[in-house]
């Protein structure tokens, strides 16, 4: 073991002891991905007990930052310790978050009992979803019991991180639009929980029968979840409460029918094919360079080769 | 040559010759994916002439479909021929593409100088990409002088789809939300013309300012294109004009300093890049399967092995 792993392994026993700096580290290890962040991984994967993973999504303004922060008053006022991820895949040219939602969360700073955080893309999105899982991976192996995972859009890349709960909670708002938007963003089907935010703005009794709507349409089985739908102010903290009572809900039904220990299996099947996806494109990144490569793209911008065919020589040796 | 690629080579021709049924099944070919595809592409692509790409990108319920009509119907007031490809990459749960907007464009369906077609995704969403781009070359390929695709989110994927336009339409509403938003959804960096629809409702000199202030705050180079900004009403057609101008101002602009060569050429690039990708992925596919990969995987799942070591395990024979 070299030295660089020796000083991992003391940061990841200090952050076990409740060394917040440490985890802070650790989780940029994580977020920066390499060879580092795999020791981190490694030393994570046997330690990791039963924190839940609650995801929250919605599209952009539905006011996540806001209920996300009210959902921590209501835990802290019961006393329950709370981590909060913040993911922001959705800005892939600045390569850092935007921190403007954060400000609202800032009342929680001093907080011993909340540990929040935000990650951003670096580079390939698939890597922001897969160092996601890393970091609620070891926030559960340091000792939280719950991990709130709020991304910031409704995008494909969005969906995927939210996936990766173990309870999902969609925000709408009041008017957000007709089913056929909920349906186009893919949420009617992920969605255990939805969330009306912003309830006491006009519309919200249609766009509680919008949902109760979608939610006939789809074809639930007789023991399954049914999503819940709760009405929230998150700038009040009203529905909180509500809120929770839904989420733990879906805990205890899902813990019971066993839903949830596959879900969380086909989260690791799904992990190990994303972790073996990527090593090939790195791989291909490796191939795609140099003077071949060069030479190689000039035939195609000529049009005196397809790209496929260029593909082809390039993939050669490997395949 | 078998009887396949004789087929699809007639295909071909009979598109290049005006037979929209051809050049339907064509693009059925390129959405499916696979040999066919390929073979299509082959063809294809040494036949590409100068065709217009314009993209259509902007937040579900911005009224881009109208928008696009209502464009469409400009156009064909001045005997423009157009295309139009709209892409859902935002279903992937349900694998067919959702047509309620498409409804909106029905009054051009009859119009022999329109062509019209949904694609969504099938599985893998850098194939729907990969598709898009395929799909558009066909249609400049087959003679479309211009092609407007529009995408139905702001997600990564809608972005990454977005960017493989001549000219990229960001479309906002008023109130849609204030600059942090609009920097959320990484639209700011990426739009060649930003358009305020919906422009008949309260909030439009605000967003405005907003855009112009976000502009502001961007460096854009002394030479550089700088994006404009125009207001419309989907529904009335109200600034469909402008909007065009907007978009032709724009490709004089990129063809005189370079930079429309200098994009395609890009994209071109980046499509090699992700045909190798997309290959490995197949590959990874091809290895994750069988008696060794369900065994691996229920070691992964006891905890007895971390994801890292199980994938190096299944990679060792290519990598």
């Amino acid at each position: 073991m070299n030295s660089r792993s020796t000083d991992i392994k003391k940061l990841f026993e200090d952050a076990c002891a409740g060394d917040r700096a440490a985890l802070a580290r650790l989780l940029s290890l994580i977020e920066r991905g390499g060879d580092d962040a795999r020791s981190v991984g490694r030393l994570v994967y046997p330690k990791v007990g039963n924190g839940y993973v609650v995801g929250i999504t919605g599209a952009p303004g539905a006011g996540k930052s806001t209920l996300t922060s009210s959902l921590i008053s209501h835990l802290r006022s019961k006393s329950q310790e709370v981590s909060v991820l913040a993911i922001d895949p959705s800005s892939p040219f600045t390569g850092g978050a935007i921190l403007g939602d954060r400000v609202r969360m800032q009342s929680h700073a001093t907080d011993a009992g909340v540990f929040i955080r935000s990650m951003a893309t670096r580079g390939h999105l698939g890597g922001l979803s897969l160092a996601t899982s890393e970091a609620v991976r070891l926030l559960d192996a340091v000792g939280s019991p719950c991990t709130l995972v709020e991304t910031v859009g409704v995008g494909q890349v969005e969906v995927e991180i939210a996936r990766n709960a173990d309870t999902i909670v969609v925000v709408v708002n009041p008017g957000w639009g007709d089913s056929v938007q909920a349906n186009k963003a893919g949420l009617l089907e992920i969605a255990d929980v939805f969330v009306i935010n912003k309830a006491d703005r006009p519309g919200v009794d249609q766009t509680q029968r919008d949902l109760e709507q979608m939610l006939e349409l789809s074809e639930i089985a007789t023991d399954a979840w049914r999503p819940k739908i709760v009405r929230t102010v998150g700038t009040t903290g009203e529905g909180a409460e509500g809120l929770w009572q839904a989420i733990s809900a879906h805990r205890e039904h899902a813990t019971r029918d066993g839903s949830l220990a596959k879900r969380r299996e086909q989260r690791l099947r799904n992990e190990l094919r994303a972790i073996i996806e990527r090593r090939l494109e790195h791989r291909a990144r490796e191939i795609c360079t140099g003077e071949r490569w060069d030479a190689i793209q000039n035939e195609m911008l000529a049009r005196s080769r397809d790209p496929w065919s260029c593909a082809d020589e390039m993939l050669a040796g490997i395949l």
